[in-house]
């Protein structure tokens, strides 16, 4: 994902500085250098921190950037994350950029810990979904990684889901999921949105690799995996929020995706200090 | 800002269907076509409705989208904000990214209207900050600005905004701004960060058109505006929130940057429904 | 993958024209008009046609361009495959674009077709491999599914092939399913490769979606097939050519990639005729 | 051509790993390393060695790539043709794509070579066309020179090359060579195509610089060249394979242009071993 | 040269516009029109008429842009060069790049003309250099054929010209002629840069088929032109302006090379007036 | 303005060497060397270094550059500007290319220079325009910069500048400035054009930050001055040239706004010579 990652942080920077830092360009001297430190000003879970310093690194190559905390770590309140050195000009230049990136990343990663940490002890798995912000989907759904989450397929691309439109395009559940089977790349599992239990009946005996409840309720949940028993793999899938998802957990489903995890972030607040 | 929605909207569709919608190409005939409805699952303040639009309008020229609530507008709960007709694979293929950017946009805008509806009836008006989602800077401030309130600088290139390590490097406030004064474009006002009143009145006798009070108490605050009498703008930032900013309005500054409307949204439940 | 295509077919008519074509400018007048026919002069499989009609509407959207075959269709030495009608500059400018990726194209999908009749009968699917020219893959790959055949995985993100070199860094063929199982998106398959009945059992055990055999003899792949019974999909791999390929097929594996469809391609023989 | 090579690299690594080799990132720890061996599977001219180099250099700078060989010289099966060092997820990364480029470049050089080798002792010279994979033309037309062959124009920009059609348009050979004279760029020589004997009378007569003998007999052609008498250089272009090659660059033609090496390859048989 | 301007005009947009002309957008209601007029302030050679046209398209397909006068064409003081109709919005935001770009080509233009009428009557071809503004060569050489002179090579591609430094390197202005004859494609004429008669004379005898008179004096011209005898084509380069050029003409060399005519530009006057 | 000026010089070097300087491949080999110095052919303000010895570090990280002047500095005819030793193959593929940025800069910073010496002693200060050659902005502008020039709004996005087209459209000169002073970023200042001292009085009536006097006798440009009195600041606009800018700065405006610095460039005389 390495030219992703610079795609990003290149559109980022050239949105941010434009044709030059007015404000330093005139107060700071070209040759002055500093030291600062990446400060946590609140607990959550590290994401980003490679790319935070890939901002600066691209900025000028000769800045040094020391991270004292990796990805997926917990960070506490006052925890220095990492040390940088170099040009004054520079870390004022990549500061923004750098916070804006490594804020979200851990909003997303503490967020996504959270969840994971409602269903622990479960067989349940957090995934995300693709409600993530424009542009940013490598990075959004990395953070769900580092938060103890697993991701869902990154695009239209890379895997199948077949939700109630496409049944009713195909003329229903049969239909669509032979035709995935007789088209698709094999090494792709079909996955299909079900509403009710006679839904995932037929998705069952069509062969579906992946079976979505969608918004049912917790009974029905149940009696869903019951009637699946392993046979595919179960995904619960609308509304999930902190206060349901053990519920959830708990009916035994295998999956369960929740877009607020990307769609709803709060930034982590973190500053750089110049020391 | 064409050019640029352009840019954003092409970044995002690629990044979400890459080389094909492979469920949508085996289970939906290329020809058959759909009508659908963008319906508001909550109440909120509208932003993006024709960001949604040229989405479509990029993957199929044909599509036909009408709104029926413009940017700026309430809607509320269950009101249908635009209808859409065209390809069914079009249509499939472009909902997600056209979701993703509609619901932030409007969950800024929302926040903002929030915002603003608390300091009503003092001088104070609300502003964003650069803590924007890097590369959607541009419909970041333009949400903010259809929820009531205005923008800052749109980056580092088009506003001068002195900072402490700005100060720290220039050898003082009075000497930062007499420099910015002599080199920096004649079109550009100059800002400068205070920490307490000495730096207030420095800042004052140096010629500075915008004098920001950061982290202040609401006492500072009041002082630092009876200070300034009008000599200058007065911008009050750090640590804004809905619960504060009305007090801190009623010390009289004339701006408040708010940095949550943009690095901590909460996206507004709009749905894409096929009819 | 519309996106993609028009990226293709600009980067090839910028390599072709570049700053002009000079022979036309200074013999052709700029209004005049032609009337030219796609002829085949061999016979073959079409694939591109709309591709082709791409490069002419990229150039100026007034080209009217009339396809007589589709994609997927045998098409006969002499036939008429589609006629063009346009500014004379503009169909001189876009023939060699046109004709170097329709030819391709239609050479690919001719090749796969014969693959696809000769192994008529069994169960076998014809697949393609990673072996594309690159930056073309998605031509490459759409052109492999007109001549009959289906894609394997389009890249390393869309799908798992675990091979020996993974295998090795991994600790085994046990290890390496596992930690896939508990890491990847659960919506793609778990494809290993094996090189011998033993490498296979153990795959099978580990829980394998795919097994490939690699290289092995008929009779090791027939052994295989008996001992996989089912229980994972099969894919042949390695040597394939024509003259082998339906004895492959009869040892009752699912799947056969073939390198050469798409690294090895003669281009079908296609002419442009004014008329 | 070094941007234009970057440019090919990375088209060819965005598209082949997008956001990243899935299988690699589970299977391979981040810090082991490798070494391999660029192995020759038959006979070939090399061609594309520091292409390959370039695939690994531009993933990772730290990859360590010794040639053996170099472009131009031929290859045994057997011969190790470079090592390579470097962390293992790297080599696992870059090995299809620089695989793809090295065996379609070496079985253009090499094809090449056969046509050359096929016209030795005569004043004939092998040269290529224009049909070319899109977005490959400056590798396939250096390739080619590799394997002994010479360049025609690269594209329609810098050379020209008046057809039938042009010539149609403009009135008459004499009016089309004498229009090109009196506008083009003094630097660029004028080639004319005839279909016969007269035609070439009248090319010659109104100054061409080179004459293309377009599909004519062995008679025709020997007739064409004691015509042209050295007056303007002369191509043979239409129909040419290996079986006809000599008979062609027997009458004396200058220059044959051939098709075939660059739009109908066989990749040579190239592997990537970890050793 | 379609996609190479574009590209010059939507950087130049991007340039001028970024995220939006925030004049306007508080001034100019976003539905109100206008009718405006390109007008002469000066007499010129006109160049760039459908260049101005197509910023206006670009931002605006709608915008009604007809002309008066096209390129190439002489244009006196207040002439109405073209006029067009649009939103007030559009025509402002497009004025400035249309104008910088008109006023530079028909500054070319105008220049060009004035060289090609001192040298009239003689067999001298005024033409161009390689020394024109980064990035817009293109439209630089088409406003010097706009005024009447002709191109030159366009870049280090698509012509040869050995000069000092490759003779030097070449071991000599034979070998160098030699190599040039034995490698380059056969469509591209050689020149060969000399310093004096001695050189000359090599240069002819080596084959070279353009001779440069570098520097030279009217004398040494002169003789030049005398001993090459019509079996090169014979270039004039190096302190020519409009006051020598007649005289250089008057040697009876072919071409006179002016770097003046693009690295020294006057912009021609030209207003936008809204009426 | 790190990024853009990679883009001018990316974009300069690949349409000059486009697929390869074919002089040098054939006459120079690739592994010799050379020392080259960059040397002034007459009296000019240095401008532009950096970039020239960017272009070089573009195309190969080992080219050595030493500056012996730089920008801003007065250099005479013979001064050798900077010296670079590397391989001469890529001197010679840069030569072209930094010249023409370092002649046109050093060109512009000379004219600028001229220009602030004439109003030497005056209150008067000399801006740009946005009349800058497209593409090139960013580099124009520095260059009068380095001329003693300081510069106007870059582009429409980060200054406002009220021409006459919006004071009709806004309903006169109160309601514009009153509009943009409402919802504009409270951190730019609002200019406006006026014609005449009524206008003058209006603007000042209603708040305006700058006032230019557009094309404006002296006679009334003293008069705006003694109306205004300090309470904005005064910009002289139109008509502006070497011989009446004195004239014009002792009026008393505060800034002299000059399109001709940019958009009428003379190329400083610069030579590379080889050593």
């Amino acid at each position: 994902m390495q030219f992703e990652v610079e795609r990003i942080i290149r559109t980022a920077l050239e949105e941010d500085i434009g044709l030059g830092d007015v404000t330093t360009e005139v107060t700071v001297s070209a040759d002055s250098t500093a030291r600062a430190e990446l400060v946590a000003k609140e607990d959550f879970i590290l994401a980003g921190i490679d790319v935070a310093a890939e901002v600066f690194r691209l900025l000028d190559s000769e800045v040094k950037f020391e991270k004292i905390f990796v990805d997926g770590q917990p960070v506490h309140k006052g925890d220095v994350v990492a040390w940088l050195k170099g040009k004054s000009s520079v870390l004022l230049r990549g500061e923004r950029v750098a916070l804006n990136l490594l804020q979200r990343m851990s909003g997303i990663a503490s967020l996504t810990a959270r969840y994971v940490a409602e269903v622990d002890g479960t067989r349940a798995t957090i995934v995300d979904t693709r409600k993530t912000v424009p542009g940013l989907r490598a990075l959004d759904k990395y953070a769900v990684r580092m938060g103890g989450g697993r991701n869902h397929r990154i695009g239209l691309f890379d895997g199948v889901l077949i939700k109630e439109n496409h049944i009713a395009a195909a003329g229903g559940i049969t239909a669509a999921i032979s035709r995935a089977k007789k088209q698709l790349p094999h090494t792709l599992k079909i996955e299909i949105e079900t509403q009710n239990l006679t839904e995932v009946e037929e998705a069952l005996q069509a062969g579906a690799d992946i079976i979505m409840l969608d918004n049912m309720t917790l009974y029905d949940m149940r009696q869903g995996v019951d009637l699946i028993a392993g046979r595919a793999l179960v995904e619960a899938s609308g509304g999930v929020n902190l206060e349901r998802v053990r519920e959830i957990a708990e009916t035994g489903v295998d999956i369960i995706s929740v877009g607020e995890l990307t769609h709803s972030v709060k930034a982590a607040d973190i500053s750089l200090l110049f020391c």
